[in-house]
């Protein structure tokens, strides 16, 4: 679920970066370390690239439970392989989890969050097998290699290995201690990761980290520039289900349309209960206590957004959508605070009856709403569910089942923690320009770490280009064309330069 | 479309039938043409049930356009076959009609309706091939053919043929005349029966006929007994779509959903304007002006109703459509009445988004509802499309596409019309017991018969039993184990008899 679509767009308007990252160029290492570090990524370079190949041609997905185990195994191999000493496997009541440290006898210790699962293809809308990892040319970017997973987010999280393969390499002992936790499901929303980080040992390693980062490869295509995220929505996936069966009234089964006229129709309880739960216009929440624990942007977050919006076209982003006017009257300002600011109820699918070509004469005895929902600070997932079951019960609608398959709550970093600050530097002295956003409109499990037991900064983290999250062609930029974006030996040296950069702060 | 489920319900609680069609027994036939048309049908008992199993390998599907110009060419071999002197193609501005004439030099003449198309099938969901017309034994029944189209609609269509080539075999010339017309798309909602029908040399052959029947196979399988049909409720058959492009808001094609915060959603448009077409509890229509035209039932169907509830079984009826109760709270009576009564606003199928395993994370960028709407008497299609669409257009909802895919009128037939009369006599003569229903709940397109400028009686006449319309294993029994069911002889020897009883009308 860890989603660039917000992130690519809010990136368009970000400052041009000004210079490429030359190699060893202002870094934080000492001496010759970074000069040695430097010829290990080009010597490691097609061990690096195969090992990225080699993780690609094994999915692992959660929604299929398809090579959960064999996934888990390959990420326990490679953390070994990368130097962590201690890996366990975690056992949860979902997929299996890893946990792994790497005791550097550094004064400061850096979080790593991994995930090993890549999300459902359709080889058929392929332009190469989304397993073979082809290296192709992509006129304006480079080489860049195709693969489900490439970007999202074995890409990434492979340069980060990569940059620990070249301190093994260089003989040099990586500046800060590491502690890694990888989860199998986060593309089903991380049903089971709080099970991982929760477990005492795991906890216990934890505690003494300064932040925990995702790697991720999301510089602009065009510019270079990142978006650095103080936090994003939380989530909760579910569907809401009236059945026959648990209503008591209509067909258990599907049964004979002209019945209509004497047999209730759950489709159309569920049609109803729909329309309960947002405002006529589809776009506010209209749950009962819905809006009680959100906490109204801050004037620094409103400052965040008005700075991005001076940035950003509006008209650009309705294009690039194929969107033709905002949901309010209201402007470009207030459209940006709102996507920022306002939890969603969203129908992301509709599945009722016969679905076929034409109409089948048929009373459906089920339907299913498929729903998102977009939490804010100080939203929570188990406040949220629980609102929406008491809604649906007090207007009658309580044998509507309530499926929630997965989700967690909003996450937050403050802008001066040690993490934001040891990002923003690594980046401008790459060169790359930065902006900071607020609230990232999509989701992603960091809440696990920012949140009670745990309580650490945490964010995206990453140098290198790539796109394509759940699409077909999903691709990572291998050697860059553009001088302001960087290939897989650049984002390699990013990772170096953050873990220099972690051990200062 | 043709519809079997309220009929076989209705059949229920029909009287027991007290005798056994003995051939020949108690007939209108003359002297010893009976004798001689029952050694006919049994000397033609292979080549007759070979006929229906070569058409039942030739399935036309209008909502696939599989087959549609080979099933009209088998279609009118068959007419040529059994006797018909003239026989054409009616092209349409879909697939293909048939008209043929039989000539008998007889005083009444008699309409035929044939169908030669099938609904669609997933060979997967069949015990045997649904192409191969396989006879098997079926406990309690006895050897029945399975098979796409075997009760609807070849096989009770094949039987009526099977009269004629025995009226050809004996030597004896047909009691009435004959005028068939068949169509192809009668499971797409007869979207062009019109134009075969009122082609002026086609109206024009109907002008003399006493009535129109389309062969049914709808004995009990328990008792033998069959419902009169005074009528049938009309259908519409259509999809309501909302779009993005359409509406000029929301997305045109499907986005990340973290965009909902400031993008429309066609998915919630569609919902709350389906909200405003029923009663909250879904179970009336409350489209603008939707009764005005409605016709209450007359004291006359009420006590018809009223006699069928007596024989029926509120309790059964619940209990075989696995349904717990019944939309009102009022009594049986005053629930069949509602059965005949109410118009219907169905939802048969909701499609948006992401219909699959779990769940997606997109704002869908259409949604579509498919809808069947059930008429009485006096509503018709096209007034109630036209007040569909002002209801939609009137709350602003103008954008929303009413994509109509088929349909007809209402249809209803005098009780005391020769063709009634006859289909009575000829079922008391067999020792069939008989319930007169004032209206199908269900659809078929006998409107273009019973509605100007045709304005003819019309309905459903047959012996012999067949189930499984529209469902895997179809079936027509053939030879009865049960003295109180017709086999296929049975059903043949029904329609001579049929013949017979119309020529004296």
């Amino acid at each position: 679920m860890m989603e660039q679509a917000d992130r690519r767009t809010m990136l368009k308007g970000a400052a041009m970066g000004a210079a490429l990252l030359a190699p060893g160029a202002g870094l934080a290492a000492a001496g010759g370390d970074r000069a040695k570090l430097d010829r290990a990524i080009a010597a490691n370079h097609d061990a690096a690239v195969a090992r990225l190949r080699d993780w690609i041609a094994l999915p692992s997905i959660a929604a299929e439970d398809r090579d959960m185990e064999k996934g888990c195994a390959h990420m326990m191999m490679l953390a070994k392989e990368a130097g962590f000493q201690k890996v366990e496997r975690v056992p949860t009541d979902g997929a299996p989890g890893v946990f792994a440290t790497m005791d550097n006898r550094a004064r400061r210790t850096l979080g790593l969050y991994f995930m090993y699962d890549v999300k459902q293809y359709d080889p058929a809308e392929w332009s190469s097998p989304p397993l073979e990892g082809r290296i192709v040319d992509r006129p304006g970017l480079g080489k860049v290699m195709v693969g489900r997973g490439a970007t999202n987010q074995k890409g990434p999280e492979s340069a980060m290995l990569a940059a620990l393969h070249a301190f093994r390499t260089a003989g040099i002992r990586p500046p800060v201690n590491l502690v890694l936790v990888a989860e199998g499901e986060e593309e089903i929303g991380s049903p089971h990761f709080a099970q991982i980080v929760r477990r005492p040992d795991v906890l216990a390693a934890l505690k003494p980290c300064s932040g925990v980062i995702i790697p991720a490869s999301w510089q602009s295509p065009v510019d270079g520039g990142v978006a650095i995220n103080l936090g994003a929505k939380g989530v909760v996936e579910l569907e809401l289900v009236a059945s026959g069966e648990a209503w008591g009234r209509g067909p258990a089964k599907n049964i004979h349309s002209s019945y209509k006229a004497i047999v209730d129709s759950p489709a159309w309880r569920l049609v109803e209960a729909l329309g309960t739960l947002v405002t006529p216009d589809g776009n506010t929440p209209a749950i009962d206590g819905w809006f009680d624990k959100v906490r109204p942007l801050t004037p620094r977050e409103k400052a965040l957004i008005a700075g991005s919006a001076a940035k950003r076209s509006s008209a650009d982003e309705l294009k690039q959508l194929g969107v033709k006017q905002w949901v309010g009257e209201t402007g470009w300002q207030e459209t940006l605070e709102r996507l920022a600011a306002m939890p969603t109820v969203n129908i992301e699918g509709l599945v009722s009856g016969y679905t076929g070509p034409g109409g089948k004469t048929i009373l459906p005895g089920r339907a299913v709403a498929k729903l998102d929902l977009r939490l804010v600070p100080n939203q929570t997932m188990e406040d949220c569910v629980a609102k929406l079951k008491a809604h649906l019960a007090k207007r009658g609608y309580g044998d509507i089942a309530v499926n929630v398959s997965g989700g967690y709550d909003p996450t937050e970093t403050a802008e001066d923690s040690p993490l934001i600050k040891a990002e923003r530097a690594t980046y401008e002295r790459a060169g790359v320009k930065t902006s900071v956003y607020p609230r990232l409109a999509g989701s992603w499990p960091g809440y696990v770490f920012t949140s009670a037991p745990v309580s650490l900064p945490a964010g995206q983290f990453g140098l290198g280009h790539g796109s394509g999250a759940h699409a077909p062609d999903e691709y990572l930029l291998i050697d860059s064309s553009n001088p302001k974006v960087m290939g897989y030996d650049g984002a390699t040296a990013g990772f170096v330069d953050f873990l220099y950069q972690m051990a200062m702060v």
